[in-house]
């Protein structure tokens, strides 16, 4: 089954099949990260990652992720770049994609709510680049999704619950107060693949706090289709009762945006009331011994407490980690010479 | 005949002989981009990217170029490097230049009319560089020329002309209006190698938007020299009778620059009054079914619109990539292992 | 003796024998820079380089000397890393060196004193990343220390007098007026690694310019050790007597730190009055034929004259070659598959 040439936007977008491909190459990358086996794949090929939004994790194991495979990622910004709006001149998307697939095997893009007027804009803007570009786009990271998270995420439970165990185990999806107003792109991406993996899948947040309906209705619709269960908590504490994972972490209100922008410091105000919503060891003993993960920064002391992100069952170091393997096994299938 | 250690700040410094040794080089390494047989010309080798100006697609295929030779570009901005300056204290361009050719084996500058003080100083800059580096020097685009774009545009017209059908076509360089208030560098490269490879010239503008007159000398010697014809027009529809070949662009206007700096937006509100300066349809047949170029970004309806940008004549993405093919060219012969 | 594993922050960390074992290697892979003996030693290895403060000099050579080895060096400035602090939600250190060490071979770090509230808190950052990394963390110059400079100046010194020749020889660390208000780092590294080889040092300042007085007790200490001299001079032209090793250079007075951050106005208008503190020809007619050596960039006409500077006896540009060979070094033998 040839990846060759395929957009990676969202984990939903492609066929549960093509998932598993990602995934057990990352597992053997992981394996083979030292060998010769893979070091040739992207050969003195280049892969620009656009980043509109700054970031560190995701720049590091990106432009990793080409040099172990014998490539070369380009750290771009496109504050540089004079694009076409609707209100100044410049290139337009099209013009971009085209030249941009003349020099380079793939193109990363990372767009989030800070950059764009309204939620939805970043994923136009990586479609609109798919649409033109002759080379694989894969989001980084956009106001709506974020793959290679969900991809990692899924790579640290097949390895910390055993992949033939993760079917029927109960994912809680839990919203974490906190400083730092952050987008809803991992939290939805979580959503979607766990439920295609056959979780069932717990999210549970303040009133109010509620995600994308699109995407929760795609989240209901998953599980219906494997027999799994959905459910929204209100509860900061019940909502652990018989978890198998646990995933807290903070997320923005819908009303964060408004009148064309994100009001950040408004955002954290409200959120910072809700100290009851932290992950600690009390409620952790609700759980069916569960596995903590997060995507990373952490905000400790306001997602969750130092003892669980630094307990026995945290994996957050490890699904860190697969973010570079996952995205090599992507970016191999997908731009390679496999 | 070796290259090794040139610099290469404008084409008219190389003679024909050389300039066709690199455009030969280059349709070659077009064909043998991901075999072994130019893969390890740069092998470990550093080149330095300068830009005083920001730019996405010279970076791009600059950096794209050492990665596919085997080395690796650096992308420097030198805001961080304290430069002596006639006010300031700092580094000489003799300490710079000599630590830099320890470290690398070529230096790209690229420095615009915005970043000086008057035309002509990136120009010096450049060649003060020149003077003190031990390895080569090569303009990424400088206020005066931009030799890379020249080689590349030649190279469309090799291409999609064929070789031998270069001498004796007109060529119509043609100022649009725009609102981006471009330099002169690509247009004075391109009317310089076209002369040298013996088209006929004709540059076509608004009265008063005159380029440097010694480059005007330059190109009218050299169509003497190869028996070619240069003509000015100040008729955006006649200019366009019996071209073979339209390159539409704006540039600024000699009074842009006044009282040491560069006054854009004037600038930009003086070039929109002349709309009549666009490349279109209706023009265009006027031409002996001539191509279409533009060393992009192009600024969509105002330069030029989008049926021919994007028509069946356009060459906009060849050019564009033919970047990538003469810099690595550029660099194999001036800094390589050949 | 294998170096695998550990951090850089100080020469004087590390024993003598250990610093032998680099600078051999430093001149092994000057010698071998481009055969393939050294080529895989980083080959698709990751090494983060965090530039808490900008320069072009230290990330030229360390990425040269990444991409020399086989590796990538990634140019990353923390600015776009949100990091916990007293004040503000973010990422702690814990965090952010245990996933760096899942992508990366090593860590470089820069921090110099207009990035810190107080002397010593660049120190005390490296220190607590090499605490949590556990992959090695290396200096790239900080407040308080510069180690590869202190080892190219070293290797200089191998290379212009003869390695058996340095114990015994006479190095007069001179401080030199000027107008950029210099870090502490580059000189008190110096003092100490030509202490540790048994140089005589002679320290020469302005009354009040004195060094961190923790260091110079250490320089002190290493005196006695080798059976070397320590002085210290106040007299700007008597200090040359007898010197071998002349390395003028600016550092900031003690109190240009004061109320949490660093006075640099104030402190170049202090140290521009110090118009007798410059290294000439005159001056240096009171040596021993003494080469001169200064880390670079040189403030010329403040720190040394250009006939100095440019004459037979300067080993500048050797010295800031050799920061590509010593880094290169000590990156195989703590980083790499030796």
């Amino acid at each position: 089954m040839s990846l060759k040439g395929k957009h990676m936007l969202c984990t939903q977008d492609w066929s549960i099949d093509e998932l598993i491909q990602v995934l057990e190459l990352a597992q053997d990358m992981k394996k083979e990260r030292w060998t010769e086996k893979y070091a040739r794949i992207l050969d003195r090929r280049t892969f620009f990652m656009f980043f509109y939004n700054p970031s560190v994790r995701t720049r590091q194991s990106f432009e990793a992720a080409a040099t172990e495979l014998g490539g070369h990622a380009q750290f771009l910004e496109p504050k540089s770049m004079r694009l076409k709006t609707a209100k100044t001149a410049g290139e337009t998307v099209e013009d971009a994609a085209n030249v941009m697939s003349r020099y380079a095997c793939g193109i990363g893009i990372r767009i989030l709510e800070d950059k764009i007027p309204a939620y939805g804009e970043g994923q136009k803007l990586c479609e609109e680049y798919a649409k033109y570009s002759k080379v694989p786009i894969v989001s980084m990271a956009h106001d709506k999704f974020h793959p290679c998270q969900g991809l990692a995420d899924m790579q640290g439970l097949w390895q910390h619950m055993g992949r033939e165990n993760v079917k029927g185990k109960k994912l809680l999806q839990v919203w974490g107060h906190g400083a730092l107003a952050r987008s809803w792109c991992s939290v939805q991406e979580s959503i979607l693949i766990s439920s295609r993996f056959g979780m069932d899948v717990t999210l549970a947040y303040p009133e109010g706090y509620d995600l994308d309906p699109e995407v929760i209705e795609m989240t209901k619709k998953n599980c219906r289709d494997n027999g799994a269960n959905f459910e929204i908590s209100h509860d900061p504490v019940e909502c652990y009762d018989g978890a198998h994972v646990v995933y807290s972490r903070n997320w923005m209100h819908p009303d964060a945006y408004h009148d064309g922008e994100l009001h950040k410091a408004e955002e954290i105000e409200r959120a910072m009331k809700y100290t009851d919503w932290i992950c600690d060891e009390e409620k952790m003993k609700r759980t069916e011994n569960a596995l903590f993960t997060h995507p990373m920064p952490i905000d400790r002391g306001h997602e969750v407490t130092d003892a669980v992100a630094s307990g026995p069952r945290s994996i957050i170091y490890d699904v860190a980690e697969n973010r570079l393997h996952v995205q090599k096994a992507l970016m191999a299938l997908t731009m390679g010479n496999m």
